[in-house]
């Protein structure tokens, strides 16, 4: 059981990571901009979140928690100080509050520009892709953060599959469930520490692919 | 002396940089996206840089050069894909090209986002600030590349003083050939590797302070 931050709680994979993660027993503290948009229910308290404020107003937002989540993302819009800078003021918010766990939604590709105008899709997206490039850099080189970083294909609204692929490949969606399901699941499993994990829909169910990493 | 590459070669900076370089004696090769806005004159040679190209377009551009100076800028108008992943392209290809000396145009305080809301001139250009912060950290914690950061106050087109102070300050303001004539001096000073060098105008002439590191 942890008690969770969530930095970008009102998305639609935060909904669903919100709704495993209280399944599976854990406190959750949801931060947005907008909290009316954040799903309520026992065991979650919405916080307004604002990315752009200095890190300690985002310290106080994060006492107490003992791990962190970022699936935050401006869908274009701002990802200078949203998607990238966002995203490191958590990472140092975190350290600053004596949290080691750090769990980050990325994007496949994030690390390797070179595949980015291999695949139209990603070349398309490059401002978003520099933007996570950036910060998942800085959680693995700037930061002693315990973290796990998921680069799922590109997110669609299709049912689950409860399964998976992990790797580099071709296919280029990833459900939101099932992305949400893998975020929720890595949270108490120390084998997905210091990892980058690559994936989309596939054919190995999530628990037995988590098991084998 | 030395055969220096020059990434934004047609910029303010740039052309009084270029100046100065050939005046000590090197060899210059400009690239910038317009050749036509690159200074000409004996010992330059002006190429078509595109830092949204490959980076193994880039290398080919820097081949037998020993230094890499970066003072390309896209202002306001391409942070993502110029200032910040631009830069990290000009580093990568160095790195492949087994090119050490990397100097770096950055800003003032671009290594302390504390001090960004602080100064209003600052938080007018944070999207600016965030770029420079990345581009900045990547130089310094992800390559191995002989470093020097230069981080200026606000860049204005006053006379040269020949004068500067280094170091944090309240003055905010450098004139663009002075910082040219920094830029040009730190090239062949052992002193200034791996050095972030925060500067403004000041009253020490740029010999001595560059001594006195």
């Amino acid at each position: 059981m942890a008690k969770v931050f969530i930095a970008g709680g009102s998305g639609r994979v935060a909904t669903a990571l919100i709704k495993n993660l209280v399944k599976a027993g854990n406190e959750v503290v949801a931060g947005a901009r907008h909290t009316e948009n954040i799903i309520s229910g026992q065991h979650i308290t919405a916080v307004t979140l604002e990315l752009h404020a200095p890190v300690d107003e985002i310290v106080h937002l994060m006492k107490g928690c003992t791990a962190v989540y970022f699936v935050a993302g401006s869908r274009g819009q701002d990802l200078l100080q949203t998607d990238a800078f966002g995203a490191v003021k958590t990472m140092q918010a975190a350290e600053l509050c004596g949290i080691k766990r750090y769990i980050m939604l990325s994007s496949m590709y994030a690390l390797q520009p070179e595949k980015w105008a291999h695949y139209q899709a990603l070349a398309d997206i490059t401002d978003y892709n520099i933007a996570k490039f950036f910060a998942d850099n800085y959680l693995i080189h700037q930061t002693s953060l315990d973290y796990t970083i998921i680069q799922p294909a590109a997110l669609t609204e299709e049912q689950p599959t409860g399964k998976v692929t992990f790797g580099a490949g071709d296919d280029t969606t990833n459900t939101i469930d099932d992305v949400a399901q893998v975020l929720a699941d890595v949270l108490p499993r120390p084998n997905t520490i210091g990892k980058v994990i690559m994936m989309r829909n596939g054919k190995t169910p999530i628990d037995t692919a988590l098991d084998q990493l």
